[in-house]
């Protein structure tokens, strides 16, 4: 990505969490992750992130989704001999957001997915996420979701992130983009 | 506490949640943990909460303080052999709060506290947190707080929560009140 792409997306993420009424500091702002997982299409796929704390014992983010877009399918395997891999609580603050896990499909999903990117999800059943809803994953769960046409603003708690480790069904996907 | 007053709390609670736009379930309102540490003085010292997730790895709250509520001097002990005391990062969302933690005590500090409590208080370094601030207590940290004029609202991002563990300054309290 280039930096100037960077620094809008993170204009943008601001704006909707102003929107939300969530407050970040200045220096949070210049910091807000921009994901789009290697593949340069971020209003489709992608994440914005901003990490409020991330120790050895617990992590808090708040992610914000641009309208549709999706967080590819993935899964937070066991790192290392102790650990059992990432476990995470995602809790929906506005908009709407659909979480897909393993399961039964749900018959007419509402997630819209590019054609191009199709192949790369194969677990369907949807959990809705409205404001003040939320699901937990156990570690090592497969799951992808995408915001609702307005997109979405989720609040992350989960053990200790090492998003460097995380497994994606579409195995070219990195976590972090090249800004150039 | 008598049940009425617990729900008359929760529904206060429930008030300055929506005020602050932060959205919760009504299974959540429900169950809003009102803590009077057994003082029954409930508009002085105590604390509201909607534990939003709580398991053996990390632990995610709403903490809700009516205008000028103390949560009193306390610590996070290690409990069991293997573990550390709960360590806690306090986010403000809403109003103001003024933390104290060990250090050099804040010449003029914002907290106002009843001269019956007074003995109970020990450490005097503020802390001040606005919305979008946030602080990180490491383990068995002794720390007491006290929200501004307004109240306010934190997130608690926190390690596993053993709140019937705490060591307080003051030995007479318990966590949860006995509701009448």
């Amino acid at each position: 990505m280039k930096l100037e792409e960077v620094i809008k997306a993170r204009k943008r993420a601001a704006r909707m969490l102003r929107r939300a009424h969530i407050a970040i500091t200045p220096r949070e702002e210049e910091n807000i992750e921009i994901s789009d997982f290697g593949l340069g299409d971020l209003d489709n796929v992608g994440l914005l992130v901003v990490i409020y704390e991330n120790n050895d014992r617990y992590c808090a983010k708040e992610i914000v989704l641009l309208p549709r877009q999706i967080c590819l399918e993935h899964r937070h395997p066991p790192v290392g001999e102790k650990a059992m891999g990432k476990q995470e609580t995602f809790r929906c603050r506005w908009g709407e957001v659909y979480v897909y896990v393993p399961g039964n499909p749900t018959p007419q999903p509402r997630a819209r997915i590019p054609e191009k990117y199709r192949e790369h999800f194969t677990i369907w059943k949807e959990i809705i996420l409205r404001p003040g809803d939320q699901h937990t994953l156990p570690p090592n769960t497969l799951h992808w979701f995408q915001a609702g046409d307005k997109g979405a603003i989720l609040s992350e708690f989960s053990s200790k992130s090492l998003d460097e480790n995380d497994i994606w069904t579409d195995s070219r996907l990195r976590r972090l983009p090249r800004i150039d």
